[in-house]
């Protein structure tokens, strides 16, 4: 018996893990401390009322022999589907039903969709980026070439004549530097993988960000990505549903390898290895589409939208420059007086009672670089970008 | 850019899928036809009324800032693995906190884990069984030993001079044929594995349909399984959670293998490729270990443990062998007068429209077995029985 050795490729443990021990040290060492975080990027906001009226209709449901729910459908409800079909076609992009797969998450169905792809296949992951491309790809064994993201190119790199890759991660708005490729950007990638028979990979967990309407919120916007992208989305961000467990992916019927359709192999993998997201979390999404649902979720995004600009606008007051803030949760900015990510982290931490994320644990290039987010409370956020101006100036 | 070329190993669909189309082109040309379902081990009956209130309570936190629960922790919420620790506690099993890990249901589980080992590691699978077990390694590429099960050996195999393996599947009470390995079986399997440095994988999901004493629920019961056992169980026939999807692992500190800790390495692959289980199922969880909800879901399984007994009591009138029907909620029958699997499903779908699982979609050896579950309608199963009892008479 071995164990899979390409375990021992990965850093001892995972970049939230790591800020999650340091932050219990401190508080364990300072009881009266009022930390305020910013690292993790989980909201904080409740559930829209919508969302909250659909799921004890759908706990009642599950209480009747006749509108009880078994075993859900391995690629998600229909009437989920529906919705989310809609939603696209709002934005000019037609979908089948057969191209909507309903998952438990964004960061779940990001590293599953792995599965489906040959061992040799060399994986293109931008750097600084979400740990979990990194990370699911070692845990398979595949070779990862880094594509440096910096400042000289907004953190939205583009392929040249030396880009080579099989698979390509692309996350846009950006997770951790809140950057956004235009159209111009995202074509000239499908343009790139169509070329090269490769597939973008194209997180969109963070699209309902976006309020400039000529920036794209789905890689479907540009033409030929239904050949060559999978797109992978969210209600984490969009509606509150970290502690709810809801994503979906969409694959093009007419993404097809060696004449393969890829969303059939990722229907039998599926079937094989998954059992369907929850009913009542189900409904629960759904209800996000109605026209209350719609209202209230914008309500909550623009609260972490007015956190964001108000994160902004002190960074500029402060002269740092950054990324992000507009069409992004995030602000991603340089650690001051040449300090590296963790020291800046400590420094954050032991003299402003502020938790943030090291850019280093996003990628080399994140190094002496520092991620903020803005879906904290409103007061707070103002608190702690008042700390920092102090610590700072 | 290449594909996993191990899905073309796979059978072309999922079992359960061949069904369903069978079903549904029966229907459309019978319309009027009334089928009844003992298939798939889907379960019917509602949601326990103490996990219904505990659901609404979870529901209403979503709905305030205060009481708003955000990303689950991975490995799962204390106050659930506390109380699946009193429940192995009342069974003489004393389990650490660590060893406790929730997940989304035991099939995701018992197929996700395989991407701890080595893809060198041979596989023994007993033949017949669950499906999934022999997907999920096909797809990553691991080699299959398969374990005959017979008649005459009641269905549950036993290692012997000549058995190879570096993990082991074991299923009791087993799915498909319903059999239930005692103390001295399952000793037999930790024995093997501890001697062979092999690792089970024990799939418990129909535990809680144990109602003889003396038979383990858990292989934790037999000594030395901790150092050469991971268990999954599932509240889904448990406690009807079909459509909620919990379940959790448990993987012993003592389980090491080449001095690395399994549940660590577990716990590292979770925190990269999940986000925890849904808030409000993890409390609908907890809820069935309050006195009242473990009165409810007795209740419940004791219906289903009737329809067992009265399709068992059919079964032995028409003189027709079998196993399962106690201890478990399927019976395994060989079909009559020498049909195979699938011709006596279509002799069955046809002229009694019930509907079964054919044994070969279970392996080789399930070849002239055929599988009904307990799992329906009490009127229902009884007039299953009867149609049947006038067809084979």
């Amino acid at each position: 018996m071995k164990l899979n050795q390409n375990f021992e490729k990965l850093q001892e443990s995972y970049l939230f893990l790591n800020i999650a021990q340091k932050v219990s040290a401190y508080q364990q060492a300072h009881p009266a401390g009022h930390i305020i975080r910013m690292g993790i990027g989980d909201v904080t906001r409740p559930l829209a009322p919508a969302v909250i009226e659909a799921m004890h209709k759908a706990t009642d449901e599950m209480a009747h022999q006749e509108t009880f729910q078994g075993y859900p459908p391995a690629e998600g409800q229909i009437f989920l589907r529906e919705k989310i079909q809609s939603y696209y076609a709002d934005r000019g992009v037609t979908l089948a039903l057969s191209e909507i797969i309903i998952g438990d998450g964004a960061k779940r169905e990001v590293g599953n969709i792995v599965d489906l792809f040959d061992a040799d296949n060399e994986v293109l992951i931008p750097d600084p980026v979400y740990p979990v491309y990194v990370d699911t790809n070692l845990m398979s064994g595949r070779p990862i070439r880094y594509l440096p993201a910096t400042e000289q190119d907004g953190f939205l790199p583009l392929p040249d004549g030396d880009t080579k890759g099989d698979i390509i991660y692309l996350c846009s708005p950006n997770n951790p530097t809140g950057a956004v490729y235009d159209r111009q950007g995202l074509q000239a990638w499908v343009n790139f993988a169509l070329e090269q028979d490769a597939v973008i990979l194209f997180d969109a967990a963070y699209e309902s960000f976006i309020s400039e309407e000529k920036l794209p919120r789905s890689i479907f916007e540009i033409p030929g990505a239904d050949r060559c992208a999978i797109e992978f989305c969210s209600f984490s961000k969009t509606a509150g549903f970290t502690g709810m467990r809801c994503g979906y992916t969409v694959i093009s019927n007419r993404l097809q390898i060696g004449g393969v359709r890829v969303n059939q192999l990722w229907a039998r993998r599926q079937s094989t290895k998954f059992n369907g997201v929850s009913y009542i979390t189900q409904r629960a999404a759904e209800a996000v589409f109605t026209v209350e649902g719609r209202r209230q979720i914008k309500e909550t995004i623009n609260y972490y939208r007015d956190n964001a600009k108000l994160m902004a606008d002190s960074f500029r007051d402060m002269g740092i420059r950054f990324t992000g803030g507009e069409n992004s949760p995030y602000i991603w900015h340089r650690c001051p007086d040449g300090m590296s990510s963790w020291d800046y982290f400590d420094y954050l931490l032991e003299n402003a009672e502020v938790v943030g994320t090291p850019g280093s644990g996003f990628g080399q290039n994140g190094e002496g670089y520092f991620r903020l987010t803005a879906f904290g409370n409103k007061e707070k956020t103002a608190e702690a970008m008042e700390r920092i101006r102090k610590l700072l100036k």
